[in-house]
């Protein structure tokens, strides 16, 4: 993609509601644009970003054997009145009438309509396991949304249900749902830490809280170092719920039941959240099934989400430095730039547009920056908009034979030959 | 993908409200499931469907130089007010207010929040042209919703904007869409139709539909046959506008400007809508260029519509026969199912489970049907949700050495060797 075809309007400045490090950068970046009130537009670079975390959520779905389908946004009451949700969700469920009079509402979870697609078609025990997830739009009114994608009203969601015939197999089916997330979240470059959490309106027995560590974190977090040192090959989701962990109000250091040189203190953000609830909602909206012995019973449930469009923000507060972002590979919205810094000087340009043609034939998601600005402002836009790598052609270097090549996430630069500039990239993306 | 651990819900029945074929063949397959009037759930067969269409819909938008962005679903009413749609946009409109008594609304369509986009960020004539696009689930609120997904209230659509420094820059965007739009239809195997329409509510001076061909489509379509025979490698917009086309009641046989030997009449269904409205919205909502000499004008503007999910109906109604859904390659949910007709048997069961890996190995979607149900419910089931190729494992087959193999498409049989299942299939779908 060429930059100057291309859509990224950054800015120097940021609206003074921008709190926090993820939502000024965002803005700044030109990621995002807001439209109302913690209601986002979400401009080129920042979409890109978005998708590729989602994909990264799908595949990690799918190999655990979760179903994609798509629920619609709005929905009836009808349900949430059966399950006597209706009357429990607050004002943050956007409620309103079609014009038929039909009171109808802007969808914050699923768990209601998902039963009811399950109790629609499925009533053996033959036909479980099932895990049904979708990725979609979700709105929570909140009164004084902020920290931009990060609390926003309308928001983008993962989120799953497992249908199991008894208690155990469902927490079966929970375990392996607590190792995709850590296997989702290890794959974005972030260090989740899992807590025991409390199930709150979602109701049930058992729930646990993905935080992802971040130095401009929301919540404080206690918890055993070995929580850190997860393996994504061989992880045990039972011996890691054993694992000592802990937010702020919950950690008594008189209490606490790990040696002191093994807790480790860091700043935490939520990304995920599962829940076993039981048979909270398959009671309520009659999803039955028949054991062998012909007998009906409700289905164990659990659900599972992930905040889709958080993890945007929640990536940059894990990554970033004074000068902006700096994106993990497997999100990033390019894999590198070519910046182009004498757009008025021929060989600078062929042998950028000889580099550009070169990644793209390799199917390497390039942005080339053929911009006629400033240095300056090139290469700062480009630190902003935090390219994993930047191919740096300037004038100078050309003519001693060698191209800059700059690592955004540790900031090293190098000089390398002009000639092995496209190998030298291949191998460090690994292709 | 194993048809037994997979979600395909098929129906022997359909509601009394389904009228038309797509909408029978989409309940009756397990694609959709209706969630409350006229808003649907897209089970797994179908939102894969729905993938792959919005698929080919982007990768042609990215083709013809359109940069694909995200609006939100709920937009406030501020900019509907400055451009006066708020009032002239009836009842079909969703419209609510929230917790703080803000009036908002489901976007029905998005030329406001685009023009405002543009507007905060370019004003200079070098950064044109622009296209802008998104793929985003609108809302409609009709009063009798009918048809399944071809006239929901909840609805995919594509709908971009383009934005010129003149009327003759800004139809040369109109009709490098007008040539998008064609290929994008000729990729999943339709005929489009184009047809000079009325600009209606979103306004302007010239305007297309898009119709294609089916049987059982909703209009009459009367045109010129050349109409029937593009190229999409030497598509010339100018000279197809030029040609005859009209819908039923526009159409006056003693007026038709050509020969009858020329006329075409037949059925079709709209799938996407053209305009070019000038400086309409640019006007209103201020988006202001900034020409060569320093002078101000209000941006040229065209919007362009493709209903995504309504295309998975279109087609269905293209594509169908007496025992279900003929999927074309391009959108089918997968490319071939493996059909076990003896699961009991051991050489049909190791033969399909070898099949099925070598498909895997080749990257080719396929499904499984590993099911232990009746033959006849697994061919009519495989019929019915119309997967373009049919392998299938008999044990008789197996013992003279061959495998039956359908194409769904023509519905011929061919017995081909077991050894070279892999390679005929391959060839077929041309990897």
């Amino acid at each position: 993609m060429k930059y100057s075809q291309y859509f990224i309007p950054t800015q120097k400045n940021f609206p003074s509601d921008a709190e926090i490090i993820s939502h000024k950068l965002m803005i700044r970046s030109g990621m995002i644009k807001q439209a109302s009130s913690g209601i986002y537009s979400w401009l080129p670079l920042g979409l890109k970003v978005l998708k590729k975390i989602e994909n990264i959520v799908r595949e990690e779905q799918n190999k655990a054997g979760a179903i994609e389908l798509l629920m619609p946004t709005i929905q009836s009451s009808d349900l949430w009145v059966q399950s006597g949700r209706y009357e429990d969700y607050g004002k943050e469920m956007l409620r309103f009438k079609d014009r038929s009079e039909r009171e109808m509402l802007y969808g914050p979870t699923n768990e209601e309509l998902i039963t009811n697609i399950f109790q629609s078609y499925i009533s053996s025990y033959k036909d479980l396991p099932k895990n049904l997830y979708h990725i979609q739009w979700k709105f929570r009114d909140e009164l004084r949304p902020r920290f931009g994608i990060m609390r926003g009203r309308e928001f983008l969601m993962k989120d799953n249900y497992s249908f199991d015939l008894d208690e155990s197999l469902a927490k079966k089916s929970y375990n392996n749902m607590f190792s995709a997330y850590i296997k989702t979240f290890l794959r974005m470059g972030l260090t989740p830490i899992t807590l025991r959490a409390e199930t709150g309106p979602i109701g049930g027995s058992l729930s646990h809280e993905f935080q992802i560590l971040a130095n401009t974190g929301e919540s404080t977090l206690y918890y055993d170092q070995e929580l850190e040192k997860i393996n994504p090959e061989t992880i045990n989701p039972e011996k890691l719920q054993t694992y000592y962990a802990a937010v702020d109000d919950q950690h008594d250091q008189n209490k606490c039941p790990i040696p002191k040189e093994n807790l480790k203190i860091s700043k935490g953000i939520e990304v995920g959240h599962i829940f076993y609830f039981g048979t909270k909602y398959s009671e309520k909206l009659n999803a039955l099934i028949q054991n062998k012995d012909g007998k009906k019973f409700p289905v164990h449930m659990g659900s599972y989400g992930i905040g889709v469009s958080r993890l945007v923000g929640a990536i940059i507060e894990a990554y970033h430095d004074e000068k902006g972002i700096k994106w993990p590979l497997s999100v990033a919205p390019f894999t590198l730039s070519i910046i182009n810094l004498m757009t008025d000087d021929k060989l600078c340009s062929e042998k950028s547009e000889f580099y550009y043609n070169k990644f793209i034939e390799n199917n390497i998601d390039v942005l080339f920056d053929d911009r006629n600005c400033s240095i300056g402002k090139k290469l700062s836009d480009n630190e902003l908009i935090g390219i994993p790598f930047q191919v740096i052609i300037g004038k100078r270097d050309l003519n001693e034979g060698v191209v800059e090549i700059k690592d955004r996430l540790n900031n090293l630069t190098e000089r390398i030959s002009a000639d092995n500039v496209v190998d030298y990239i291949l191998k460090k993306i690994k292709i």
